[in-house]
C-alpha cells in the first residue's frame, strides 16, 4: 500500500493557500507549543483534507460536484470546500442530526440529505452514482491524509528543534499525514497519537502489530465525540511506519484539559482536540513539544461545564 | 507633538519577533476578518508595546529593572517582557486586586506590590527614584504606541485591500499605533475606534475636537473592565490625526458579541476585546473589515454568562 510521501504533502501546502488559515504555535508552557486548528474556518484541520481532495479532482469531475457522509467536522469541510469551489456539495447525515449541526452545513450553501443512520454509506453511493459526483471519505484516501500533513509541514518550519508531537487519533488521517511529514523533514522528533482510553483501539492496534477491532458501542462512550472512529487499513499502515507511540487519557483529563485551554490559552477547543494537551499534562516532557489541537466545535453547555 | 511614524513602527515590528505572536487574519464572515490578539502570551496586544518599550532602553538602564503600576493586561505584559529581558520588574497593584490577578503576575518572576488605590503612582515614582528603575507607562510613550502599531502593519500586509480596522479605544495606545500604521500605508482604509458606551469619552473628545473628561466612575460602569482609562494628550493627538470615526456600543451588545465570538469563532474574548465585533454587527459594512480582539483575559464566571 503506497503511503503519502512528503511531497505530496508539500504539493498539498500549495493547494490549501487561502482556504485553510496557516495557524500560528501559540507557547502555553516552558515546554509545550499549541497548534490551533479550532482557528480554521471550519472549526477543525479537516478542511486541508477536504480542500486538497477537491483541488485534485480534474475540473470536470469537480463540477458534478462532491458527496460526503459525516455529521461532524469532515461534512463542514467538504461543504466549505465545494462552496470556496462554486461546486455543489451532497451531505448526507443521520436523521438524528441536530438541528444545529444540519443548520451550519446548510450554512455553507450545501445540499444535507437526512436518512435513517444504516443509509448513509448506500445513500451517499445513490447520489455518487446518479449524479456523477464524487465521495470525500473522511481519512481513508491518499489526498486527504496529505492535506491533513500540512499541519506537520508548518510545525516542524516553525519549531525545527521539536522533540515531540502530540496528535488525536481517529480515524487516524491526521496522524498519518503529520506523521508522514514530520519524519520525513525531522526523522529524531518523536510523533505520539493520543486517544480517550474509551475509545483506545488505534492504541491496542498499534502496540499488537495489527488492527483491533472496538464495538462501535464502546467507542460512542468517550465525550470526545471526534475521536470514535476507527483507523483504515491506510492510514494503519502510516502509523505502522511514522507513529512512535499512541497513548490514552481519561474522561476526567480530557475535561480539566479544555478548561485549562479556555482558562490559560483563551480557547474553544472541543474534547477531540484537547486529548494532546491532556496527555503533555500528564507525562514527563522530552523536550520542545508541539500538542496539535483539532478543532474547537463543542456545545456550548458541554464547554461551560470545564471552565 | 510628534507623532509616531510608520518606520517607527517598522523598527519596533523587527524588535519584537519572537516576542509576540504575529496572530493570524481569521475569517469570520463575508465582510469581516478577525485579528486575535487574545492570542498573545499574555493574553493581549499590550506585549507587543511592552516589549517594544523594554527594547528600546539602553542595555544598563534596563538593567536596573522597569516599574509598571496596573492590575490589567499592560501589568502581565511588562513583567513577561521584563522576564524575556532577564531584568527585575515590580508591579504596582491596589491592594484590592484579586488574588487570580496578583497571582498571574507573579508567575511572571515579577514582584508584586501591593498599595492602597491612591498610592499607586506614588509608591511606583518611588521604586523608580529607589532604584534607578524605569517606569513603562500603559499607553502615554511613543515606544509603546510604536509597538501596538504594529497590528497596524500586519493587518495591511495579509489584507491589503481593507476597507475599515475597528479598534477598541481605552487609553488610546493600540488604536494611535494601528491608525498611525494603517493611513501611512494605506490611506483610504478608514480607522474606526469602538468605546462602550457607558465609557464613551473618546468618541465624546473626538466630536467636539478637543480632550472632554469624564469622572471615573462613569467610566467603570462598563463590564469592559478594559476600556475604562482615558486618552492623554499624546493618543490624542494621534486619533486627531488619524482615526476617521469612534463609535460606541451597548453593554448588551459588547455581551452578545463575546458569545457569538465564543460559539462561531472558537475564541475566548474579554468584552474589552470583543467591542469591535458588536460594532461590525450593528453596523452595515463598508468593504473588508478587519476587527482588532484586544484580549481574552475575563473571569470564567464573567464568560460563561455570555456562552
Amino acid at each position: 500500500m503506497g503511503l503519502v510521501t512528503i511531497s505530496d504533502i508539500r504539493a498539498a501546502a500549495d493547494r490549501i493557500v487561502g482556504a485553510a488559515v496557516r495557524t500560528p504555535l501559540l507557547r502555553f508552557d516552558d515546554g509545550l507549543w499549541l497548534k490551533p486548528e479550532s482557528l480554521q474556518p471550519v472549526g477543525a484541520f479537516k478542511i486541508r483534507g477536504a480542500y486538497n481532495a477537491l483541488a485534485r479532482l480534474p475540473e470536470d469531475v469537480r463540477a458534478r460536484g462532491v458527496v460526503a457522509y459525516s455529521s461532524g467536522n469532515h461534512a463542514q469541510a467538504v461543504a466549505y470546500a465545494a462552496k470556496l469551489f462554486g461546486v455543489p456539495a451532497a451531505i448526507v447525515v443521520p436523521d438524528t442530526t441536530p438541528r444545529v449541526k444540519v443548520d451550519a452545513t446548510l450554512s455553507h450553501g450545501a445540499e444535507v440529505v437526512q436518512v435513517p443512520m444504516a443509509r448513509r454509506e448506500s445513500r451517499a453511493a445513490e447520489l455518487v452514482a446518479e449524479r456523477g459526483a464524487t465521495l470525500i471519505p473522511p481519512f481513508d484516501h491518499p489526498d486527504v491524509i496529505a492535506g491533513q500533513g500540512t499541519v506537520g509541514l508548518e510545525v516542524v518550519a516553525e519549531l525545527p528543534d521539536v522533540a515531540e508531537v502530540l496528535v488525536p487519533v481517529s480515524g487516524g488521517g491526521l496522524v498519518s499525514g503529520v506523521a508522514a511529514a514530520v519524519k520525513a523533514l525531522s526523522p529524531a522528533t518523536r510523533v505520539i497519537g493520543v486517544e480517550p482510553e474509551l475509545a483506545g483501539d488505534a492504541a491496542e492496534s498499534l502496540r499488537v502489530g495489527a488492527l483491533v477491532r472496538w464495538p462501535a458501542d464502546d467507542r460512542a462512550r468517550t465525550i470526545a465525540d471526534g475521536l470514535r472512529a476507527e483507523p483504515s487499513e491506510l492510514t494503519f499502515e502510516h502509523m505502522r511506519a511514522y507513529v512512535d507511540d499512541i497513548v490514552t487519557v481519561s474522561e476526567e483529563q480530557i475535561g480539566a484539559a479544555v478548561g485549562v485551554l479556555a482558562r490559560r490559552a483563551r480557547l474553544v477547543v472541543e474534547p477531540s482536540g484537547a486529548v494532546t494537551v491532556a496527555a503533555h499534562l500528564a507525562r514527563p516532557s522530552a523536550g520542545p513539544t508541539v500538542a496539535v489541537l483539532s478543532g474547537g466545535n463543542v456545545d456550548p453547555e458541554v464547554f461551560a461545564r470545564y471552565l
